[in-house]
């Protein structure tokens, strides 16, 4: 009895730690817990856990536990605090993201250094040039593709699909981290056309995931989903932040780009983290003495008095209309290239054997192109992606008087000019190669995004637009008292914002340049061309991240877009399945069977009967799956021989059942009938009975009574485990598996065909399954405008649709975007709603619903409904008069 | 029949005017007009709506009507679309901002003139000074009041209540806006320190709503509410944008005050509005003169090269968290003042019963104790807030060295000048005493905002601090190379936003100061300073607007704040009403009675009997009462009488059943039962069956199958009516009414008395009742958290938690606030969740849902539900075999 005081107490000591974690999540856990001794059951039934917690918890002496735990507590105290989580996420980031620009423009260093060196020799330079930036992108596309696959591209479309709820595998793991870091590294290392922004917004999640799994060492607080959801949404926020130093375009970028529902009460944690994050990143590089002082990253010095005229206005949305289309153009020839590149099935076998091929290939043309001697002389080739960005944001003006070279170029500007062609040659050179370049870069599979390319390509456009009103009007337009000159670094600034908002359909971009820029002084013309631009773009293609998640058939919900009135007039009675198969209460095995034969619902919705087709909840296809193979399982046909030979012996019986009615104290009420509808509280504490162990309730056996409860036992006294019966439960397996040993397998195939098809005509027992007891409902008339709303806001995969508790059809993911748009099917993805995971987390908690379930199913089976004068005054559920 | 087909071309007509409404308001249309026809029937059952349709048509050709028709389509689709609407508003709301700014300065213009006009007499110099703002608030107070006593104080939290969902009746009509406008122009005018950014929330809003009903006089188009609601969103975005021509911190702003979820797919509406508001805010001014060109409005020049030094950082740390304190305290005095001051019952009888003398009174004080010659010239008295504004923003150091007199002051700086003090101690005096004077003034009952007052005084403070580091270091803390001196400025830019940041809870102020001051050199300071005064001031009080909320009680849902983790652990369970009154299926008139009696709740749970408790639905409580009354009316006792009189006459009634099967061609089903379940589609097109027409189905009448036709004719021939059988109605009613005169009352009352008890008894007909058929339903493990986001996420009043079908509680806006914070009752504002709403246009197409109610009724009544071997297989619901 000892040993048995000393587990209790390290149950207890279990008990108080699990109290850090929050309440919703027991539902998880009891879940998680409950398919962990499932699982166990399954292989060997062996007493593994109070062994082990004898084992955890004989080292060590009371005293010394209480002042571990104490500690604990405080930490978890500490560290459970959002805030904490977010300045950690921060600082990381910050290292993170310096540390790789670091890493990057040494990279890029060592390849300037190296064509620098070689200028002797032309070929020699040309080789240097173009194989240094093969080999780091071969390297980096080999080193993904090796360590793991999930790290290529953006990510940006896989965190919207994740933030939306949906559970994509490996894509927040370590080793994608590792990968996404490296070959991004040498991805932009490389100096070809990428961006590291969208692979910034991914490798920030990834970061929240590992810490906050780190963290969770420290306490539970960390195993939270709603709250993990919420910390991702911050992460993407310091993921743009900290790439830009802009914390509030991050912020609203991320916003925009992930999410279409969002909490306010989020806003802060994204907002503290993004500037704690942007301020680290910045401060870094003031103590690397890059840096005086923290300042913006491409730092502009327009004058403020008199940044632009009201009739320059005209041009700016020249600009912004011109970028909605160029960033519609874009989306479209990237979705192209991946596509024409999927379908060309010779090109296909022959770069896909050899997958690294398709990158050298493709980086051996962009650095021929850019080759400085070569054709790169005409589109400023030699300068990195950043130097490029410096130069277009330039305050003064290339083309003064329309006569290139008069002007002094001055350093790095240098590469601008010509000899032999003006500065518009150049740049308009520039726009167009780079603007192919970046789509096909972009569909390279290594880390890349495509935001810094796109918003390079939008600057030089709008320093093209912006030189050339320079040319045309020498002297300003203004014509009053003073005389101010166009700024054509100006018109950069608003062209770089409107193409990537044109390309990511967000309005924050103008948000980010200002920050990047360090001045908001053409605010007004920024905010027209990017809103002129999202109004163009949206309007032809989807944003640049939801075609690559229709590419990659991941599931999405399309937005409505810019007032779509037609969709007003959809309702759900048009789009839904009127033909589902559903479950009724009082079915047999056999109609499981067939429903199972006949659709291929993820879930299937629960009836009261098939004429009153009162929904009452819905029941996963796994679920049934598993009731199904418990009922016909060669377990069970063991036990059905086995409680043949045990009917003959009636003291064994008796035995087990005494010692039964012992060693489940709290639960013993729960396989007899009366005690039914009590235990609602508690009932929480202990994990559903697994499916493998539950009696056949429904089977008309009539010896069954006492050894039912034999049974019950056995499905009971694993969850009360926790409640100090470990010990009886290690006897009693022990016990079992002699059993076991004893009986064997008699029957012949003939024996089991009859056995199963006997099995299959009893009634279901749906006591140990786990059923969503409030599945969301629609009304027929619910316009599509209102679905996708709900849709949208729940995170929803599907939804039935009900008419005064009847179940009339359903609605899912597919329909509603059949109706918007056309048909996509997603495949492969489990989609899970976010935050209405809330019915996730209790359906699990069976046994209070399974209680009432079979309740009402017992009620069903015995007798038909009373029909009394109705009660009127009596309200309590907990005691009703019928029972 | 002339006249009949005259009569259905008119409705025709009528129909395809209505195909320009959305679908999803048809429900809406039809419960409003049922109401309507109800109403009328309630007291005269004329035959109106035929002949004024008659009149209606007759005036015009066929040819005319197509061609007008054609040329209201196409103003339809151009007036209907989205971005018409936003750019109308932002021009009106700019217009409006102008002329008021307009006003607003010729007012202040004239106080100067007056005083400067006077300055040979202090006596006569302070007379004006005193008297003009005093009869201007005056003025403003008793216009309010006669007017719109809605338009009193700043509007954002009615704004957030009605952006919730709830109505608040006439806060957003032409009255309100007028009493606004006018109100808030000569509470300005005053000089008082008030603000116009919360009232220019509600007149944008209260414009958009103006502006919606106006254009929907060209077509249905903006009737929708769910589009009102965003345009409601948008309208608040526009308001904050065009008062500071600060469109992105205005969406942003507008989000963080109103919102709790916002739809990312509404932010280009915002910005789109706002921007284009902003836009045409300033080149009014550039057309004006004013400006040169459009710029910020409080214009900053500080140096761009080295904006701050990194250990200046602490100092701005040190501002953000005083900030935050300072503006708790604002909240929390603000509060206290008004509660004062209701508290007080003398003061208040005398005050109140002279409305206008509180704000005589105040105005009195706060102008005394400005006059510049008086007290004033310590708190630089003479400067109005846009003046103080401008000269807190400016880029000098006042106290440069120190030594104040040796600084030369320019223009309006000389305000903050006094021979005999330094200008620390103006700015002292300056913050203490304008914070005690904007927490009473902005108590004073005229429309006026409180955050510029705040970003005056967070700018002074921030000024105060700003100078005295200028003062410790005079050359600057950075020791390298070049000496930068501390640009005071900069702090009173961070001070500024940290301040109203800290007061309204919101960190975009960081984003309207930018926009303000045209430059964003100074972004993580004020971002730093913004966030921690936020995490202070949100530790300590409300925001602003909340707590206002609170004091005068409107519905409201308290956030979860930064982190609350103990709400993780609460569920459902804990905090539901178990203890509900509910009504069956099956019950009677007298336990409708019961309920009615015992419960005061606005929506009544529907399920199927006490003993199974599956929830099929909830009706509203004026229904249940309809339903009573209906069943209790004297016209049905009338019925009663005059059926008796009829049963004996068999000639009559084959008449008139007759005539009911002529005139009701789509409908003639619906009392019939087979037929029942069929008409889903047309259902929506006809309005529900008015209570007070509807049969007693539940009676044992045996005479009353004919007769009962006859009222399921008086009863459906209302909404067929669109349907063509106007004609026959008006017949039908003049007969009733004929036959009304002929029977009269002859009941005694003890008859009356025992013909009620009699009635009473009968069993509930929901047929004619709304039943909303998908209530939302929780389950009881639902954490508190996650309710709190469904709750807010849906707009949702209540919610019931049910257990597998079965009615277990109910959890309404006030169990959980109580959960939240402590008890706070809400009362006298109905309301009505904005995007769960879909359930209410649905409730109103009861014939659907009372064929599939009754259906099931029926089955209840007549035989016990059938327990056949379950159909698996059988998935037509639309056909079942039971039946």
């Amino acid at each position: 009895m000892a040993s048995e005081s000393e587990a209790q107490r390290a149950l207890q000591y279990e008990q108080t730690l699990m109290y850090g974690r929050y309440t919703q999540d027991l539902g998880t856990f009891a879940k998680d817990e409950a398919a962990r001794l499932r699982l166990q059951e399954g292989d060997t039934p062996r007493p593994r856990r109070p062994s082990e917690l004898l084992e955890y918890t004989q080292g060590r002496c009371a005293p010394c536990r209480v002042c571990a735990l104490q500690c604990q507590r405080f930490l978890i105290s500490k560290v459970g605090e959002d805030w904490v989580f977010l300045i950690l996420l921060g600082l990381v980031m910050a290292l993170v993201s310096w540390a790789m620009d670091f890493a990057i423009a040494t990279c890029l260093q060592a390849q300037k250094w190296m064509y620098g060196g070689l200028d002797t020799n032309v070929l020699l330079q040309y080789m240097a040039w173009v194989t240094y930036p093969t080999v780091l992108i071969t390297f980096s596309a080999g080193f993904t593709q090796i360590l793991a696959p999930q790290a290529v591209g953006s990510g940006i479309p896989e965190m919207k699909t994740i933030l939306r709820g949906v559970v994509l595998k490996e894509y927040l793991t370590l080793k994608t981290f590792v990968a996404k870091v490296i070959g991004l590294t040498c991805a932009l290392g490389s100096g070809m056309p990428l961006g590291k922004e969208g692979p910034f917004v991914h490798i920030a999640s990834m970061c929240a995931a590992l810490l906050s799994r780190f963290l969770s060492l420290f306490g539970g607080f960390y195993e939270n989903e709603a709250r993990n959801i919420e910390m991702l949404a911050a992460a993407c926020a310091v993921g743009v932040g900290c790439c830009f130093a802009a914390p509030i375009g991050g912020v609203l970028f991320s916003i925009e780009v992930t999410s279409t529902f969002f909490a306010v009460r989020n806003y802060w944690r994204g907002f503290l983290a993004a500037t704690f994050s942007a301020f680290i990143f910045r401060v870094l590089a003031v103590w690397n003495k890059d840096e005086e002082t923290i300042t913006a990253l491409f730092k502009t010095r327009f004058r403020l008095d008199f940044p632009f005229d009201l009739q320059e206005l005209p041009a700016f949305a020249v600009i912004g209309i011109a970028s909605g289309f160029g960033g519609a153009l874009f989306v479209y020839l990237n979705r192209k290239i991946v596509q024409f590149m999927r379908r060309q099935k010779t090109i296909n076998r022959f770069l896909m054997k050899k997958r690294l091929l398709f990158p050298a290939l493709v980086t051996l043309i962009i650095s021929t192109l850019t080759f400085p001697p070569g054709f790169g002389q005409f589109m400023a080739g030699q300068l990195t992606q950043k130097d490029t960005l410096v130069t277009l944001f330039d305050n003064q003006t290339w083309a003064k008087q329309g006569l290139s070279d008069e002007f002094e170029y001055l350093g790095i500007l240098e590469a601008w000019r010509h000899p032999r062609s003006n500065v518009f040659v150049t740049l308009v050179v520039f726009i167009l190669m780079k603007f192919w370049m970046s789509a096909l870069a972009t569909t390279i599979p290594v880390p890349c995004g495509a935001f810094m390319p796109v918003f390079v390509i939008g600057a030089a456009f709008g320093r093209l637009v912006g030189e050339s009103m320079a040319a045309w009007f020498p002297d300003g337009i203004h014509t009053e008292s003073n005389t101010y000159r166009i700024v054509p670094g100006g018109y950069a600034v608003v062209g770089a914002a409107a193409l990537s908002g044109a390309v990511t359909h967000t309005v924050s971009t103008a948000v980010i340049v200002f920050e990047l820029t360090g001045q908001i002084s053409h605010i007004l013309p920024v905010m027209i061309a990017v809103i002129l631009a999202n109004a163009v773009a949206q309007s032809l293609q989807p944003s640049l991240y939801d075609s690559i998640i229709r590419i990659k058939k991941l599931p999405y919900l399309p937005e409505l877009g810019w007032g779509h009135h037609e969709k007003y007039n959809v309702r759900v009675e048009d789009i839904m399945v009127r033909d589902i198969r559903y479950v009724t209460l009082n079915c047999r095995y056999r109609d499981l069977q067939q429903v199972l034969h006949s659709t291929k619902m993820k879930n299937l919705p629960l009836v009261e009967s098939a004429e009153s087709m009162i929904l009452l909840g819905s029941i996963e296809r796994a679920q049934v799956g598993a009731l199904l193979s418990n009922q016909l399982s060669p377990q069970r046909r063991l036990l059905t021989l086995r409680q043949k030979v045990l009917s003959e012996d009636g003291h064994r019986l008796s035995d087990s059942s005494i010692r039964f009615q012992i060693s489940t104290e709290a639960s013993s009420g729960s396989p007899a009938r009366p005690a039914l509808r009590k235990p609602l509280k508690p009932a929480l504490k202990r994990v559903p009975s697994s499916p493998a162990d539950s009696p056949p309730a429904g089977a008309a056996d009539h010896t069954g009574i006492a050894l039912k409860s034999l049974f019950c036992a056995n499905s009971t006294a694993e969850p009360t485990e926790a409640q100090g019966t470990a010990y009886h439960k290690a006897k009693r397996v022990r016990i079992s598996i002699v059993e076991e040993m004893v009986l064997g397998d008699k029957m012949t195939p003939a024996e089991i065909l009859e056995w199963e098809e006997q099995q299959l005509d009893q009634l279901v027992d749906f006591s140990s399954a786990k059923i969503d007891p409030a599945p969301f409902q629609l009304v027929e008339h619910t316009s599509l405008h209102k679905t996708h709303t709900i849709f949208s806001l729940l995170g929803l995969d599907h939804a039935f649709v009900t008419s005064i508790g009847r179940l009339v059809g359903m609605v899912s993911l597919k329909e509603l975007r059949k109706a918007i748009e056309g048909s996509v099917t997603a495949k492969g993805v489990k989609v899970r709603p976010p935050l209405a995971s809330f019915r996730d987390s209790t359906a699990s908690t069976s046994d209070a619903d399974t209680t009432a379930l079979r309740q009402l199913w017992d009620r069903h089976q015995h007798h038909p409904m009373p029909r009394e004068a109705s009660p009127g005054g009596d309200d309590d559920d907990d005691t009703p008069k019928g029972q």
